[in-house]
């Protein structure tokens, strides 16, 4: 289809995707997670193939997909992304002339393009959390294919699509795109109202630009790039050593590094017991990267930082046909040195443990860290360290963790993944949790309007106050 | 100050008071407030010499200011800006993994700058409505003057710092600075965490550039352009012609059409009496307009709009020292053949009246029109045109009005005061009303913490579930 067609069939979706109850499409997206439930014996064979992930991880992931779908749909019936505020007429309202009666819901941007992940093949892919926060929100997507899993995009694409036709929702309102050109084009075209993007810091800020720079600009909702620094306090590593070293190496190397919230910078007091067990640590056998260009960008990276002055390898497993985990070691005083350098995402098995003489120099390298998707503290709860620590750390991060790992990241309705820039390009929103939602509207307020003219949820007999 | 003391005291007062507590913030900018209210005799008769606008209407400007400091204050102090959620741990989560204690807030911003408009000497510029939301939200401001009217900007300054050292505000909290090219170093500078602007749509698109291309973009919420178009239905015009007439006269000439929501343009049927009673309209007495630069961009576009195919002079005033107020007529074909050109904002008293065969022409329109910060609806309570016309608009505009003049915006909880581009550059966000304050935080989500370690907010005791 060229762009223009799909942006036409996207724009006479939008009207009636838009103008269809809320219920109505929570109903039709429940039968689009049911569906892709039903699929998962012929996805999972194709997402194997193509990402080299194990089984039970992607079907645990299709798993968090569907429920990912029935929750967004579920919230978005609720209402809760809509931010009803009523202010009834006040003809004493102090401020010099009376109130009208003003009453504020919100809308649907209107057809959004989606760039999918590689890292999760379905979880923030074709169906995942973008696309589902999108539909669920009004708003008819198109996705970019992600190139590392063409077919498996095209299939689970195809279930959507017959899912969506069956529970009749409009042409237009879902379509797939594999040409970086056409997804540029549609980027750029004047009906597209936000774009949606996960993936590394160089093609997300090159797409920002890109939506920035339009005639109109758009909301552009980038995950780019995250080091999700742990900050262990001298107490902690006094007290639970081995816990601290079991859990770090369990986090960094889950899914072979390969997530977005993988801890990839820890800081431990210099001379710890703690570094000790990290260098005898036994790090699990090598698992196939999602796909070669994974392999040579971690290996670049690696490379990088093994070269940079005062790195030295703490800890590093065998590599056979896959990257082996490593560890390299640092100090707080190189960092501080040269930030840039060595708090760089390596986007696999690889991680940095920093050494910091005392508390001081641990605050003093929170202070100068980038924007984070998370921050980790593990801690004692007396720790003297630990106000200051937090109070700079949540300027710097979108989820704080204690003493838990940042890996795993659960959708929920407090959920907040997204932090300051580079981990995100708009960092007051989400793209994990029910507000994902709050992405896709855009607040109307309705000035002294009929009972009868107002949005259902702006009457006063449902929603208003 | 150089750019870089001024961000350095930024910077240091932003720890200060993120870290205050929200009802000591409270009570130091209502004692701003107090101390502006008292000023107003000192206040008003630069704001006059530099405004040329008439004392009752600077000094309902001055109480409107003051409101908004307490109103946006107090709002803070409740804190639903904050968005507070709270997950508690559940391990029966049906994503596959269970749930853990999740609770988000928001945190502010950092240090912003503000750049201040010429048309509201005192709602929008040194105390308005940005700077009264940013310090509300625990955010520091650097204020760019208008060069409208410098001398009011200082007077003003004045007043609030003094007002912030007597109430125990830290030092850096607010500066006030002149000129454009530091106004830019600011802007740029790395430690400001995001802009706001209100004025025209070329300044705007600037800075909004420059925001966007920083090596981390920063949030700029810019107030851009607006026509603030008005459909009048047929049956509108056969029912109240007069009224309407009236309406519309006193709405685009108020402040001498120096409003952001001036009705700018008006639809209404060809043939109509309403079109009679417009050309024989007793239009207001010539006002000074704001200063030289106003004049000559008003003159400039009425030049542009009256050398345009098709249009006519409907109804003018006589000019004196002050330009005439000045409706304009053209037809909606003439309007769908170059939108670009006929729906342009004309800052002054000036408005463009334009006829339609029928409603479907109408909508057509509605289609058509760029965003806008507000759209208006003036019909009949049966109208069979008004149903489709409001789905066009909420697509357009940020605030709908029904039978009322979008001039005069109410500072509320409701309020929303922002559009799709051109009329804001940050389209979910508003700049007039409460969930203004939403603009200088950013959420955090705080995962696995005991009590004694988490925002007050998000403790169970207070705030939480």
């Amino acid at each position: 289809m060229t762009t223009e067609q799909l942006i036409v069939q996207a724009v006479s979706a939008a009207k009636t995707w838009a103008a269809t109850a809320r219920q109505d499409r929570e109903r039709v997206l429940v039968a689009v997670a049911d569906a892709l439930d039903a699929a998962g014996d012929d996805l999972v064979p194709i997402a194997r193939r193509e990402s080299h992930l194990p089984e039970a991880r992607l079907r645990g992931e299709l798993k968090r997909t569907t429920f990912q779908l029935r929750l967004l749909a579920g919230a978005a019936t609720a209402g809760d992304h809509l931010g009803v505020r009523v202010d009834h007429a006040d003809p004493e309202w102090p401020m010099g002339a009376p109130r009208p009666d003003l009453r504020r819901t919100a809308v649907p941007l209107g057809p959004v393009i989606v760039f999918a992940a590689s890292n999760f093949p379905f979880a923030f892919s074709v169906a995942g959390g973008d696309t589902a926060s999108a539909l669920a929100a009004g708003c008819p997507v198109i996705v970019k294919a992600h190139e590392g899993h063409p077919e498996l995009s095209d299939a689970t694409a195809r279930v959507v699509l017959d899912a969506l036709r069956a529970a009749g929702a409009p042409d237009g309102l879902f379509a797939l795109v594999h040409s970086p050109e056409q997804a540029r084009e549609v980027l750029v075209h004047p009906q597209i109202r936000a774009g949606a993007f996960t993936g590394s810091i160089p093609a997300g800020r090159a797409l920002f630009d890109i939506a920035q720079s339009r005639t109109e600009p758009i909301p552009f909702y980038g995950e780019l790039g995250s080091v999700n620094p742990v900050f262990v306090t001298e107490q902690a590593a006094a007290a639970r050593a081995q816990e601290i070293a079991d859990g770090f190496v369990g986090s960094f190397t889950m899914g072979a590094g390969q997530f977005c919230t993988k801890p990839g910078v820890l800081l431990a007091p210099a001379g710890a017991k703690l570094l000790d067990l990290l260098r005898d640590a036994t790090l699990p056998a090598p698992a196939p990267l999602l796909n070669d260009k994974i392999v040579s960008g971690h290996q670049r990276v690696l490379d990088q930082l093994s070269a940079h002055t005062g790195i030295e390898v703490l800890a590093a497993g065998t590599p056979a046909e896959a990257p082996a985990s490593t560890l390299l070691l640092t100090t707080a005083a190189d960092v501080l040195a040269d930030p840039e350098a060595l708090l760089t995402e390596c986007f696999g098995p690889t991680a940095l443990v920093v050494t910091y003489q005392d508390e001081a120099e641990l605050v003093r390298v929170a202070e100068i860290v980038e924007g984070q998707l998370t921050a980790t503290v593990v801690a004692q709860d007396d720790d003297a360290a630990v106000p200051e620590l937090l109070t700079v750390l949540a300027g710097k991060a979108g989820r704080l963790l204690w003493n838990q790992w940042p890996t795993g990241v659960s959708v929920t309705y407090a959920q907040q993944h997204g932090g300051p820039y580079p981990a995100t390009t708009a960092p007051g929103t989400t793209s994990v949790g029910t507000a994902a939602l709050n992405r896709f509207v855009r607040p109307v307020a309705w000035q002294g309007f009929p009972q009868h003219l107002l949005p259902g949820e702006l009457r006063d007999t449902d929603g208003g106050e």
